[in-house]
């Protein structure tokens, strides 16, 4: 395992942080549309101007309930083989969630995604490895009239044993899929026992802004213990400063200002300390998720994360690019690998294109790749007297050759990630069979699960009992895209070999 | 800047490795085919066997020379103004060496590289900021007998100010490659003043083996205060251990080796602590340079490196992708990334595909703004008291907005990295603009350099002095490959700007 983290804030700069959102806090405050809120906010000590609704924060309020946040957050899964504990020694990756189109797998076009595009992205999630949770990818454009959030968790729930996890609208929706969840469990009690749903909001809107419904439901679901966690998306020059300190004293204080109201709701509620902090292009304004920028300030977080002993989560492996070209690779590799080395316990990163607003299947299995190559760096050398491997190196001697010695055999399927999806042919080789890129080899590998059945969809009779509670529900199955066959034998063979050699 | 590295490696997991590689140097040793260095190893303390050719190193006289080693390396550009000091604060990118293959930017097809290309390549590095060495990146097919590296040196030096380094085959080549140093500089105490030609070789074939001309080159190049590195290269499974504590023992030993030897030759003989360690995918042997494993090898020789207080060097951002592809990206980014995240000083990455066996000019410009995004990350927050704009929060206030604050004006071309090849435009207008890829975009970069004429060209009355020293020497002038004229007014305007918009 890595030994340390790097480190892009000393000690002095943390507390200096920490201090400055202290002093914004106390100064300037935030505005809290939420009526309930700022009462609350008002009965344990902070002040409300009644006129603007700025609610500003004493130091020592911010102080006594920011240090409440639990040290741990936990997201279940249908299958509790799946539950996730943050912090744990390899970070924890998941999807990239709510961009409204998709790329549609089989016409190459961009298209609005719906209800079936959850299901089969549920379904393909539980075949790769890298990802640990399933934030809900995508809006679903078919939902029903008042059935918005259920029409995204239904599909994903009946068809992903891994924690899904996606925001809601309000309140009334929040419920509806608390019901759901009770129904699959069997029972609320059951539920409640393990609650596998996991919300997530953006309870600030930056600079320094709580809105309505988002603070409503910060606050039920602190009162109630459901699992959630908030993410605070500041734009650099345009919601923050231009500044990568300036935007992490801002954002740091949003924090702030939202733990203490979850703390006040809820005392040890747990919570990430979780942001998409992007700067714009300001040539053009652009929106620039891609940028480095945004894996730097994953530096920040992790030190302030660390500073206040509160696992670190972030939106990282991003990408402005609107084609699986070289330019999605580093962007979605470059900020993972630079958060994980820096200590971030959780990434948001996979199957998003063009700034979030589209999915592309094929990115989804390729950032599952990225993510296993990123685990992979952070398990680290794997250091004992064994591994040096000196009575190896005194037998082979000068000269001599390793691929036939024992040691190679035992270790040749653990000793390196065997890729799926990476090309390791030569050029000749490469070119003979089929000279193909890898977001083609990637779409072949969706195509491979994606038409085979799903062996972990929800049991028919539970399926019977949500249906039956909900009048014109989503279809909510994992089937595939029309056009689509199972991959023809020749790549399916390889596929299988090269899986099979991983898997083993 | 980054406050630490990340640190791959304890101490005493440090300490171990040296000592295992101590071991392997006193009971193993190594093959030394030069009879030269066998006897001057024999000289100062090791032991040889005079049936075998093995020399063993006791360990007082390994730690003897290593001590000598110094902490730091110079390479020198023709122009001063580009001269390289490792270890710096931000690392060093080079461009990667010695393809035989190019990928013609004009058919797109495969073909044998030239002197032409060197010429192209040595004009567009002067232009990449990324870049600050030019490690001359293809062979030349066309060289004429007994010209072999003259005809490499002669249009990287003809073209590029910035330091030019790479391998020579035997002693008289590399005489014949300072000979030219000499004409270019005015006369041999000219170029002995400031030596800007920077030889490379592989001293030390895994496993523990010193061939007969590289050793040779390396005695010679000590001797003479000429500046010169090795890299030592195994591959895990085949000619060192499937097992990366086993593979940073033997091939620390093999260094430790080298190191003696250059010291024993000229005390004090600057070094890098240089590596390309890959892994073979053992699924069918392909070397893998793309691995991840080659990245996390690179967090081992930072530690290594440190302990004994040299520059570290690693050849790093390789790729096993023959197409311009996200795996290209991803490969491309995650292992420098990781090397300047973990505090090597000399990444050795830019414009190989296949395995180092092909030279693709477009990715050449990729990885130059690869290499700017590291630097960028390292260079880390920027912190101080000004930029956590405490001022700039107040005034702008909750709901606010700082795309017009003084602050946002003052920091807008500096506050972020402005990529010039990276498309950050919406899908609409990505598409209405002609739905290029990065790789598309990075060919008009290349030849929007290469159909200008080269203002840093040697002086013709320069060239013609070499010229006349040399018989049936190659052109060596950067000319347009045939069928390139200038790009399109259109897309020449918006490169221009996204240019100008960083060079500000």
């Amino acid at each position: 395992m890595i030994v340390s983290h790097a480190r892009f804030m000393t000690d002095d700069q943390v507390r200096r942080t920490h201090d400055a959102s202290l002093e914004i806090l106390a100064q300037v405050g935030l505005l809290v549309r939420n009526s309930k809120a700022r009462d609350r906010l008002a009965r344990h000590g902070c002040a409300v101007d009644t006129d603007t609704g700025v609610v500003t924060f004493p130091a020592a309020v911010v102080e006594e309930f920011r240090a409440m946040v639990p040290a741990t957050f936990t997201l279940r899964g249908r299958d509790p083989a799946f539950d996730l504990t943050v912090p744990r020694a390899v970070p924890a990756f998941t999807t990239a969630s709510s961009a409204p189109d998709v790329l549609d797998p089989v016409s190459g076009q961009v298209r609005r995604a719906t209800s079936a595009d959850i299901a089969r992205l549920g379904h393909l999630v539980n075949e790769l490895d890298g990802f640990d949770v399933f934030s809900i990818s995508v809006l679903a454009d078919d939902a029903p009239a008042g059935q918005f959030s259920l029409s995204r968790f239904y599909p994903a729930l009946k068809n992903c044993v891994k924690p899904c996890r996606t925001s809601v609208i309000d309140l009334a929706e929040a419920r509806q899929v608390l019901a759901l969840g009770e129904l699959i469990a069997g029972s609320p009690a059951a539920y409640a026992a393990r609650p596998f749903i996991t919300f997530g909001h953006c309870p600030v809107v930056s600079p320094l802004t709580m809105d309505f419904d988002s603070t409503e439901m910060l606050m039920f679901f602190a009162e109630n213990g459901i699992p959630n966690y908030g993410t605070i998306a500041p734009i650099g020059g345009l919601s923050a400063p231009l500044s990568l300190p300036g935007m992490m004293a801002q954002m740091n204080a949003e924090w702030l200002a939202m733990a203490a109201l979850a703390q006040m709701s809820g005392p040890g509620t747990p919570m990430l300390y979780n942001f998409l902090p992007v700067f714009a292009d300001m040539r053009d304004g652009a929106f620039a998720p891609g940028g480095i920028e945004t894996a730097v300030m994953a530096g920040a977080v992790a030190a302030m994360g660390r500073f206040y002993g509160v696992p670190t989560g972030g939106y990282l492996g991003l990408t402005n690019a609107t084609v699986s070209d070289a330019q999605a690779g580093f962007e979605k590799a470059m900020a993972p690998l630079l958060a994980a080395l820096a200590g971030i316990d959780y990434v948001v990163m996979g199957g998003l294109t063009d700034a979030l607003m589209c999915l592309d299947y094929a990115q989804l299995a390729i950032d599952d790749e990225i993510a296993l190559m990123v685990k992979r760096a952070v398990a680290g050398l794997g250091f004992d007297e064994a591994a040096l491997s000196l009575d190896e190196i005194r037998a082979v001697g000068p000269g001599g050759i390793f691929v036939d010695t024992a040691q190679t055999f035992a270790r040749m399927k653990t000793a390196t990630l065997l890729p799926r999806l990476a090309n390791r042919l030569p050029r000749e080789v490469w070119a003979a069979t089929g000279a193909t890129d890898i977001r083609f080899r990637a779409l072949e590998q969706v195509r491979a699960v994606l038409t085979r059945p799903n062996p972990r969809a929800l049991a028919p009779e539970v399926d019977a009992r949500v249906r039956a509670a909900f009048d014109g529900l989503v279809a909510g199955d994992s089937v595939p895209p029309a056009g689509w066959t199972p991959p023809h034998a020749g790549r399916g063979r390889r596929q299988t070999r090269r899986r099979a050699g991983r898997r083993d």
